[in-house]
């Protein structure tokens, strides 16, 4: 096949054969494709798209590229959960547990990425002990012990999408709908689970600034799932501002045993339920002969299924009745953490240094520009700008006020935590800088903003 | 400065600042850009287009990445010819010694290329003992001496076209006006002389397919070369149909020494006047005070200038007169080659097998598609594939009909000259599969479509 000739036809816009789109991928990651042709590929799929049946099938080769993760030991449906990525977003370290505790299996690899803050292995690693690596033997008779385990990827779990992702970095062409979703659902697909929920972020804060663009790549990806063979569905949510009050890695551990205990932030706690309650649906542990009129109601109201409806239902009983909190322990203590973690947060790291900021005038908190505060953020030490960046597990800004909140002049508007005084007032600066204020009365944004099943 | 943000730009359209177009090229150039990064922006500009200002500064750009020819210590005005290339195109072999006749020095550097055939610099080596390398004093020399000289690339001339070009070819990035234009620009700025004629070729068997694309073309190169302070101008010809009836290295030379006597294919005749004419002109030999008033006439007729009408009658006198060929006979002894040409073709090589192709049925020709002709012609052994090929002087087709030409059964189409039967068969076969016939009167395309002055 010629590789000109398949870098043409994309240029051209048109729709390439199954062949020509595993020849692209499968040269690339094996060497035999030059990365300055895989380059003018890349760009032509970001300046004239690619049809859907491309992208779906560019994703199932680009899974096949490694290791495909076999959880055919594990008993159940596991599900799998998937957020494109926000601020303050500590969802996974509290719908792990809840669906674990409801009886869905979650054997979950995770990230450390890039960005505002480390990604969820991190964030669990600021408890003392935890351990994330883990062979998929104990992985795997993890899971069948207590329902639950999570670590970072293990394995060559699609080489063919780290190869491309290096290279879209330095070649301008990260911002791809085709890209963005193959590069996404290739490793959810590698990684082995039997369905996947996705938390697709949409504001100011996410690379989806709209709720068009938001539900056009939520539809994209559940294509993609259901097309390879798992019950995919995705969630939009807001992301104009932080997602709940802490944004950082300790902070964030925090907030979430606050939610798993049955308090911390409105917002959290809903869409936790909302991941958890999607999550025990996939999972099958909401099916049930019979539905109360009640129940049916409150789905309709809410515009979602009957089964997620009762997955809901069962994912807040986790949260009230203390048995998510409990598997939390369990799962902690299982992968070498102390589990009094939850009774006493001062086991973490704590920060050298905190500064408090207070409101200047009194009046109403118009916005809290999400992308400013992950910026501020990482600037205290939370997040890597590169790879071999260290982590600041305690940095991090915790707010007190949020979009629609009354403020008087004086009131604690947010700390800043960081372990030396030039982080601390560079994150108090920008975060001041991301809060607006106004003289009238604001409705703070809708969470949940749409479900696409 | 940051390339990703570059690409960034131009991936979005927007017009770069000079230092951004300098960055990427130097920086290609000496190596600092890897190749990926350059062919990602290839394919941005094919895809979004270039500003006017941008081409034409990535051209003056590109001209300065290596040596830029001093011709300084040639007296005049001195002018150069391009053509955008075509089949049976062998008018450089004409113009040159017509304008140095008349008084314009040549100073002429050509490529020898891949394509139908070789470039002129092959065409003359088909003469014994011609010899296209020389320094740059003898080469200076020469043009002072006797008004002409043509050479192959000498020196470090444009290295960032060399280098863009190469991964142009091998990422699907050749078509674009941008990179063609400053392609073909950086060059003939780089080769020194003060006033530039251009051949843009439009139709079946040239890149540019419709006369407004070719005008687009035209206008282009022409405005980069008035940026640049050269006087340029372009003439659009025909490229349907293959110029004359010659298309190879030995046959092209001896169709083009036919016209230097004085005969000749009409349409070969008529372009290299016009070209000369032009050539003529810019080298200031067609001033006068005075002009007649039927000088005036013609030229209004004829929609150019009356500078350009008088250089088009003053190459008239040259080729009728014999000064044409006499400085051509010049031209070819002062580069060793054997003068006697002009008067026994037998002096080159000789093609060891002929085949002549007549016509099946009466009626009149429609068509003479000129790509098909020229990959005929390259088959037969006259063109390169790979830079490294042989070429075969005297292979070739020599067209007996052209469009309009009435046919009756029996009559010779073309005659195929090569070195070896299976090609000569190939050849043959193609060449015919180019021709179209019909049962009417067809009229013969015109061949001047346009002047860009």
């Amino acid at each position: 096949m010629n590789v000109v000739d398949i870098i043409t036809k994309q240029k051209n816009g048109e729709t390439l054969a199954k062949e020509e789109v595993a020849c692209m991928i499968e040269g690339f990651t094996d060497g035999s494709i030059p990365d300055y042709q895989m380059s003018a590929f890349l760009m032509a799929v970001v300046l004239k798209g690619m049809s859907r049946e491309n992208i779906i099938y560019m994703t199932e080769v680009m899974r096949d590229s490694g290791d495909v993760m076999d959880l055919s030991g594990i008993n159940g449906i596991k599900v799998d959960k998937h957020s494109t990525g926000g601020v303050g977003d500590k969802t996974t370290l509290i719908v792990a547990p809840v669906a674990a505790a409801a009886g869905v299996p979650i054997a979950k690899m995770s990230g450390r990425g890039l960005g505002f803050t480390g990604g969820t292995v991190d964030k669990l690693e600021s408890i003392p002990g935890f351990r994330t690596a883990m062979g998929k033997e104990e992985f795997i008779g993890a899971v069948n012990d207590i329902g639950i385990a999570v670590i970072g990827q293990t394995g060559n779990l699609v080489p063919a999408d780290k190869k491309i992702y290096a290279l879209r970095d330095v070649t301008g062409t990260t911002e791809s709908l085709a890209l963005i979703t193959s590069s996404i659902m290739s490793k959810k697909l590698a990684a082995g689970s039997d369905a996947i929920v996705l938390d697709v972020k949409c504001g100011r804060g996410a690379f989806m600034k709209t709720l068009p663009e938001a539900e056009e790549l939520a539809r994209l990806m559940t294509d993609i799932g259901k097309a390879a063979g798992r019950n995919t569905m995705a969630i939009i949510s807001d992301m104009n501002q932080p997602l709940g009050r802490a944004a950082g890695n300790a902070p964030e551990v925090q907030e979430a045993i606050d939610v798993l205990k049955g308090g911390g932030p409105e917002d959290v706690r809903k869409l936790s339920v909302t991941l958890a309650g999607a999550m025990i649906a996939a999972g099958g542990i909401a099916d049930e002969p019979e539905q109360t009129d009640m129940r049916k109601q409150t789905a309709r109201d809410e515009g979602c299924s009957q089964k997620f409806a009762k997955g809901m239902e069962i994912a807040e009983e986790m949260l009230t009745g203390g048995k998510a909190l409990a598997k939390f322990r369990e799962f902690v203590k299982a992968q070498g953490g102390d589990p009094e973690i939850t009774d006493d947060y001062s086991l973490m790291k704590q920060p050298s240094h905190r500064l408090e900021i207070r409101a200047e005038q009194r009046g109403y908190v118009e916005g809290v520009d999400a992308l400013g505060i992950g910026l501020a953020v990482q600037h205290t030490g939370a997040g890597r700008e590169r790879k071999e960046d260290p982590i600041d597990m305690s940095a991090g800004i915790v707010l007190n006020k949020k979009i629609g909140d009354r403020v008087e002049k004086g009131e604690l508007l947010f700390t800043v935590y960081a372990d030396d005084e030039i982080r601390l007032e560079k994150g108090a600066e920008e975060a001041k800088a991301a809060f607006r204020f106004g003289e009238n009365i604001v409705a703070a944004p809708d969470l949940i903003k749409a479900v696409i099943e």
